[in-house]
């Protein structure tokens, strides 16, 4: 097979952050400011405060990806500075969403932090009542899409699109939940590869990787349809082969995600890793649990999910024993080889390039 | 002012409840064994679990509603059995949002009990996680309307108008929650009359009382459009109608219940108030705070919020002293005309008894 050699460098340019940062502003006046609650004045002016907090500061590669993904597949004639502007509210919808189950994860998994400031609910002792907010960053989403896509012809493909993904969100999140109840021991027979590919694959892998890149296939005019674009495909099928393949390297990305996690160099990823100590059911302590002896199982049942420092140290020290870092760089290749065949294997109709980029973008990645 | 004799008796008959009952095991199986996520059948299980506790089990006032308003808004040859369903379908939606709504204040509030069992954060050590089961209560909603809307020509007015129904109900609830933060005392700074309107507006009113009859609106084919319907009176100035008076009795219908849990009889409501210990911005204690003298407001500054019996009842006692119960009488009755007046003064084109029914089953309520 021939593949294309691996592009470098970050996906988006500064310019492109500058100007999806720029309608930002914008979108908060949209959802504080205007339509039927503005005789809520100290409501409004909470929200707006929530959404300033939480749906600003991450990498918002999610959000960008929308812009980027759009670029690459629309005919040229249809990247106009309106249709970026759109596509970059879509980007924004999406980091709403994101933040909506980032402030309610946080206050499930006692987190503190998130992107290095206070987690919302921690901030002036908001505690419990910043569930509601998270509630508010979701409706938000639904308010930009009516107000900016109402009259597009893919308004409802868009707002089933947001439903779909995030009934899976909330469902990968359950199954979260089940095998690492808040407040309780992590539960290590339900740590199994196949349990964990599900989690992966809901919780993440969806709204992460395939909605961005539905949604830049809906504003150019890839629709949820039978319509047949190429060769005998449907825009349909498209959509399906996207979300194949997407989904594919989103759970490639979770694998990475858990590595860097534990292995990570702090100073390159911004930041320390907590999942041994949260228990979470990441890559690393399933295939250690494959792998275990009977001794070993048991210093996992005793060890993980604490966050003693020792404790960490035990769990580290048996992943190295267990030789996980060499299975993860054999993963890795191994993986990454699969994905970019995959792609090859897409038919023609969708830009590939989309796809290599993504996965350029999380290949070998150190943060 | 020519009145109509109040109606007597219950609003939806024994039959009513019965069919409407036996929707919902479909509906369960729509949610957990049909469409794109069957890979995941320990969330689904799960799910469905989440969905027999919190969705089952009120008095379902809210559901039953859209298929009672159907009947008296659309011409007789749509009142098949099939829009029947139809409009029950739509009544589950409700009854899901609201359990959305209900188990996630429920955590907020640290409520223990709901519907006289435990509430679901309570059952089996839950806690946090129930967060999560809300979220998926919430998006079943969409999956629903999806599965047996879509091809309807209202289809995005539902879907809007879930979606702005629950825009407003979570800023009524972050209303509520600025002057009744968890865990911290009750602001009585903030009760005042203006801010306890815009929290039962937002919060109880809209989704409680509007969403049931605009529901069946849509579906009797009166949409949110300028289309005239009759003596130059559009479909949307009908919506608009509508809503104006049936917040009104929202708005009635929260202040008995804010009566009704200090001064009702819990053999006859079911339940034992909270409202006093919880410190929750309510009717009486917005009247009292008018009325109170500087020592009489200094005792609920000591005892309002506190959960102690001793407190609850020196309160209850203010209240008293104040003539609330009287003042509560007075209100009652010069609401319930003012609302009747109001409802005369609606167009045709709505058939006034769908108002008049859900007046008389308020007015007067002893539960
Ligand atoms: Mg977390
Ligand atoms: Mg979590
Ligand atoms: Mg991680
Ligand atoms: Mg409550
Ligand atoms: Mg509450
Ligand atoms: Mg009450």
């Amino acid at each position: 097979v021939n593949l294309p050699p691996a592009k470098v460098g970050k996906a988006a340019s500064e310019d492109e952050k500058r100007e999806f940062m720029s309608i930002f502003p914008d979108l908060v006046r949209d959802l504080t400011e205007i339509g039927s609650e503005t005789d809520v004045p100290e409501a409004q002016k909470w929200y707006s405060k929530v959404l300033q907090y939480n749906a600003v500061g991450g990498k918002m590669n999610r959000g960008l990806a929308v812009g980027l993904s759009f670029k690459l597949l629309a005919p040229p004639e249809m990247v106009t500075r309106e249709n970026m502007e759109k596509a970059h509210i879509l980007g924004w919808c999406i980091e709403m969403l994101q933040s909506f189950f980032l402030v309610a994860d946080d206050i499930m998994d006692g987190s503190e932090m998130r992107r290095g400031k206070a987690a919302w609910h921690c901030k002036d002792s908001l505690g419990l009542s910043a569930f509601n907010d998270a509630i508010l960053l979701e409706a938000g989403v639904y308010k930009l899409l009516q107000k900016h896509f109402q009259s597009s012809p893919y308004y409802v493909d868009l707002l089933e699109l947001f439903h779909e993904m995030t009934m899976k969100t909330a469902l990968g999140q359950a199954l979260d939940l089940l095998s690492c109840p808040p407040g309780q021991r992590p539960i290590l027979s339900k740590f199994t590869m196949q349990h964990y590919n599900a989690i992966v694959k809901y919780k993440t892998a969806y709204y992460s990787f395939y909605l961005p890149v539905a949604l830049s296939m809906y504003m150019a005019g890839i629709r949820n349809t039978d319509n047949v674009r190429v060769a005998g495909i449907t825009d349909r099928e498209l959509h399906r082969q996207a979300r194949t393949i997407l989904v594919e390297m989103g759970q490639f990305f979770q694998v990475q995600d858990d590595y860097l996690d534990c292995f990570g160099d702090p100073s390159i990823t911004g930041k320390v890793g907590t999942d041994i100590a949260e228990g979470k059911c990441t890559w690393l302590s399933v295939v250690a649990l494959q792998r275990a002896s009977a001794n070993q199982r048991a210093i996992m049942e005793e060890h993980y999910g604490r966050s003693e420092p020792d404790s960490v140290e035990i769990i580290k020290a048996l992943y190295r024993e267990l030789g996980l870092p060499a299975t993860y760089r054999a993963y890795e290749d191994s993986t990454s080889s699969m994905i970019r065949i995959h792609i090859q294997q897409i038919s023609r109709g969708l830009n590939h390039n989309v796809f290599f980029k993504f996965l350029d973008k999380i290949h070998k990645r150190s943060s």
